[in-house]
């Protein structure tokens, strides 16, 4: 049988510590070269959803052949472009019937081929976000550290805090976002469910003074996090590159990046209006920090290099671009544990595969 | 509602005329930018199934706004390399359950992200192909042609002929292949499948002489069809490119290419046993031959370049590689098709969308 699952079924079946887990396997696999990822593709072009819109099709795909199993990840999105003070968001649509994103995991097993499992990508894209950031606080972070220190209140920032309680003794977390309503009703939620207090800052000098881990956790294109914060100790932790200010992470004795894949295969239609918004801020280049440079993730987890080598050292890790490899080691997670449950719509996996020769 | 059809419901669905129809009109605005497609991609590792074997999984996409589709093709195989002769052969393996294969298209709308269909490839990667050469004689080919010589009797020779007799009025056919029993069995279905008498011959020779069209349509990785066999006015078509002799190229006044797409983006995992099965022959460089300076059919279909100046021009097309647009231009009719018959499974859409932002 072809596993159906939905979000519900995904956030049921797959724990944070689970999917940390997985990837922490998955990532030393990459590192050694036995499991593989590829670049993700965009193929941008008009729609007649709106003349200011853009369609995408968007893939990346990743095989973990310890886990068994490789997995495609596909979102077909419709995308605006509205302007934001200076600069201009990129912002999906709900389009497609009852107001719904576009957005699947198809997991395959590289044992004989067949499909196991299709599921909407939406609560496995925050979750890995979530181990990914976890796993470099595992392997970087001081073993004592209990504080800490958040900046943001969205879906990011719930991820962010599961994964970092999920990997250390966490006693103390202050959270600083803009909008107070906002960083209330997250800090009411995120205390229940953690079991932890979460207290809401009205500065993020607040949040950040004496945290062991500050973790940014926010959508924002401009740094949200200084230099003049940093503290000896200190874990930083960001989930996209502009958050941290380039000298804060100069500042750190030890710099990891997820992945030094680059930029994705972008294929870009005539008329699509695009441009714009895909144009770089400039910040990683004008900044003269070379990404390259530093170790990955999936080498620290190998123990290529170290992640901390003192209790006074800063360390910073940057989630800088996803993989479709992420999909596939936490999808072999859910896809065990739906079988193992009984969980989804199960369909004839003959509807999915064939006899005739492809 | 989103449609699960079959390789059955494709056959029935999706005529040789209609592929030819929507494959040209594809092609169009492809060659305006207004149409995209990109790279493959083979993401290759050792598998369980046997030490010998590889598991692959490739993927290719495409849009056509104009068509209001996108679509992937995805394939989940499992390889093997047998050793014939002295050259490998790559085979897939009919791996999973039911020894069946798994290839797979899912088809998006372009107005609004929604999935519309998901099905197998088998039969639309045959279709498209003939279509494709189907499209290469209606631009080069004498309009008086009426004669077909055509090597090979596989699926692939089926497809080539049901394209050839969609686009010229043929009334002789005659076919060669190396085994008596399959060539004379092809020939019986063919005749009855295209109302026209299709006849076995004994020797290429015997096939190719006095054609007005020429057809290969095998799986050789060697040349069959060779220079001394040109004659005056004769279209030579091609499903790869070494079938034709590159001797045989240089002596047409007309060369037009599929594309000019690069080969597949390669990602090969540690102690997968692959690279014996990709080493070139070197028969394209080796001969000097530079594909990149042919025009190629979208070029071709938008009137940039011409098939044929001439009754006694000897043209040539060759099919050299395919793309996932081929399946995003034919899903659309399938999928049209389907809704107006009322074929298929219809899942609600619901299952392969989401309310979570991705």
């Amino acid at each position: 049988m072809t596993l159906i699952l939905s979000n519900e079924d995904v956030e049921k079946l797959l724990t944070m510590p689970d999917c940390i887990d997985a990837l922490e396997e998955a990532y030393l696999e990459l590192a050694e070269g036995r499991g593989i990822t590829r670049q993700r593709s965009d193929c941008i072009t008009p729609t007649s959803y709106s003349e200011d819109a853009v369609y995408g099709l968007k893939s990346m795909d990743g095989v973990v052949p310890k886990l068994g199993v490789s997995a495609i990840r596909i979102n077909s999105d419709i995308i605006t472009n509205p302007r934001v003070g200076n600069s201009h968001r990129r912002v999906k649509v709900p389009a497609a019937p009852n107001d719904r994103y576009v957005g699947l995991v198809l997991l395959f097993s590289t044992h004989n081929g067949e499909p196991l499992a299709i599921f909407p990508d939406g609560v496995l894209q925050h979750i890995r976000v979530g181990a990914t950031n976890g796993l470099g606080i595992k392997y970087m972070a001081r073993e004592n550290a209990e504080t800490v220190g958040i900046l943001g209140s969205g879906w990011q920032a719930e991820t962010q805090l599961t994964a970092v309680c999920a990997v250390r003794k966490i006693r103390t977390i202050r959270c600083f976002s803009p909008n107070r309503e906002n960083r209330e009703a997250f800090c009411v939620r995120m205390s229940e469910m953690l079991g932890i207090t979460v207290t809401p800052v009205e500065q993020p000098e607040d949040a950040i003074g004496g945290a062991d881990i500050v973790m940014c956790g926010t959508n924002s294109i401009d740094p949200i996090f200084y230099q003049k914060w940093v503290e000896p100790g200190m874990h930083l932790s960001s989930i996209k590159k502009p958050e941290i200010e380039p000298a804060a992470i100069r500042a750190a004795q030890k710099v990891v990046v997820h992945t030094h894949d680059t930029a994705p295969m972008l294929v870009v239609a005539k008329g699509a209006k695009f441009q714009e918004a895909t144009k770089d801020t400039g910040w990683n280049a004008a900044q003269g920090l070379d990404f390259k440079k530093f170790p990955t993730l999936p080498e620290l987890i190998a123990g290529r290099v170290t992640g901390r080598d003192a209790e006074e050292d800063v360390t910073c890790f940057l989630n800088n671009l996803g993989l479709g490899y992420q999909f596939a080691a936490a999808g072999s997670v859910i896809y065990q544990r739906a079988v193992e449950q009984g969980v989804g719509h199960a369909l004839p996996t003959d509807w999915f595969t064939e006899t005739v020769h492809p």
